[in-house]
């Protein structure tokens, strides 16, 4: 590990501590989070997702259900198993894991997981309570990257930042997170014409596209802190397979202040934002019960 | 007029002309667009909005339907008759009129308009929607100041915009419907370093703030477009009142390729777009209303 890398494990740590209390304050008071993991077909990736989330988990003592359905599936019969799941009073956070077989509407089935349950926070509603500046439950990637920019200590207000990548459940609720902090936010993509004259200017560049070797040392301007969000699969010299981020790690780590490594980096804290979001989940379902259905009892 | 103005009425009258069509076409299946205004107390402005409201709805063709609550109604008396309007078929559209008084949480109350009735575009799932790319229902000044975009005849892809402003319903959604367009979008507000260093590299400068003279000539590129969403009522040297924008409007045109004057920029097509938000609500409820009551006759 370089000197300035920003060692995800230990954010993800940290995060996961506080967590375990809460939820072991809730249930003393009988609220027991329960996260449902929905599978459908078969999938090596999805496999070892569903493995990290369980173990993540496990340290914090949040009950795991897994559910597998078969990949032939109709978008019917999945539809009423998530509908019975929001009905089911015992569990407090929902998350399909994608991908889906290509059958499956997956933005339609997201949007049938109850706000209250989307711990994923991808719920059109979720997303727009992001914007409305209710930051508590935002999609777990995104919530993340900006958590560990945090770590390092910088003042989000009046920062520059530039988000590389235009995402619905990346880029665009990274900037709707950093503009409610206070940042001054640039979004480039595609079809910016010159991604360097933002990065160039930038205190922070997240970059989160999917691209090798994207984000180049001389596209950041010195000191600055580098987020790498992508995953990348790709060969080294001697034809074996390693995971790389969007960022030309060995050049920008010479130009920045401060830069995740991939693997280690952003997603190690994505894990822990999935468990804080279902506390907050099961937090907003028992404000939601006590608000109707419960009244306190009678003075005297 | 100057020779580089924006004619907001003449893009405002253009939208209305295919607007009255397809109110006239819906029509013709029994399918009534009915808007129906709410006004909670009694404010001067409010009633400038509704009269303008109903003008615009009846060019259109467009039923409106004007309540009135008094000033003392309780949180709970006027949920309910939102609550009523929503489950009334009759009425596809629902505005509640700001400002309402201090102890009404005009947040909640608007989150109680169905989405499906959320004229406005005001609704989180609304604007949820937007940051998923489903641009057609959009809070209407944020639209309107697109629209007005457009009418120059510039392509919005890889455009470099600056937005000054991030209020939830104004500054945010303008630049989320500039980035689903293809745009490369800052956004400043009172906590950025130095807005002018972002406004002078931008082709497109969109100022809402609500402060007047905020934008000067020197801050904008030659040629850039302004287009100016600020309404501020001063004083003019002879101490007689009158409203302006947020820009120097001397300073701005004598540098700007487009500008829009305040009034008779942004405001006239802000209404346009509240009547076909009301159309394109309408006929999602139809959609709605097909999929899932009305089934194809048997064949045979």
């Amino acid at each position: 590990m370089n000197h300035n890398d920003i060692a995800g494990r230990e954010v993800a740590d940290k995060l996961l501590e506080q967590i375990a209390l809460d939820v072991a304050a809730l249930k003393k008071q009988n609220w027991n989070p329960k996260l449902v993991s929905i599978k459908v077909g078969d999938d090596n990736a999805v496999d070892l997702y569903v493995r990290n989330q369980k173990r993540n988990a496990d340290k914090v003592g949040i009950e795991f259900d897994e559910r597998h359905y078969p990949g032939n599936i109709s978008v019917e019969e999945l539809t009423a198993a998530i509908t019975n799941l929001n009905v089911d009073p015992t569990v407090t956070g929902i998350i399909l894991q994608r991908p889906v077989p290509e059958h499956l509407p997956i933005k339609a089935l997201q949007e049938t997981i109850h706000p209250l349950k989307d711990v994923e926070g991808m719920h059109p509603k979720s997303i727009g309570n992001i914007v409305y500046g209710e930051l508590e439950l935002a999609p777990c990637t995104a919530k993340a990257s900006v958590e560990i920019l945090k770590s390092t200590g910088m003042k989000l207000e009046g920062l520059e930042a530039c988000v590389i990548g235009h995402s619905e459940i990346v880029g665009k609720p990274i900037a709707f997170l950093l503009m409610a902090e206070g940042a001054t936010v640039t979004v480039c993509h595609h079809m910016t014409r010159e991604v360097a004259v933002h990065s160039r200017r930038a205190d922070v560049v997240f970059v989160a596209v999917g691209k090798a070797g994207l984000l180049t040392g001389d596209m950041i301007k010195p000191g600055a802190v580098v987020i790498d969000i992508g995953i990348n699969v790709i060969e080294d010299e001697n034809g074996k397979t390693k995971v790389v981020g969007d960022c030309d790690y060995a050049s920008c780590q010479e130009t920045a202040g401060w830069i995740t490594p991939v693997p280690g980096g952003v997603g190690p804290v994505t894990l822990s934002i999935l468990m804080k979001n279902t506390v907050t989940a099961a937090l907003r379902q028992q404000q939601h019960y006590h608000a109707h259905f419960q009244r306190a009892p009678l003075e005297g």
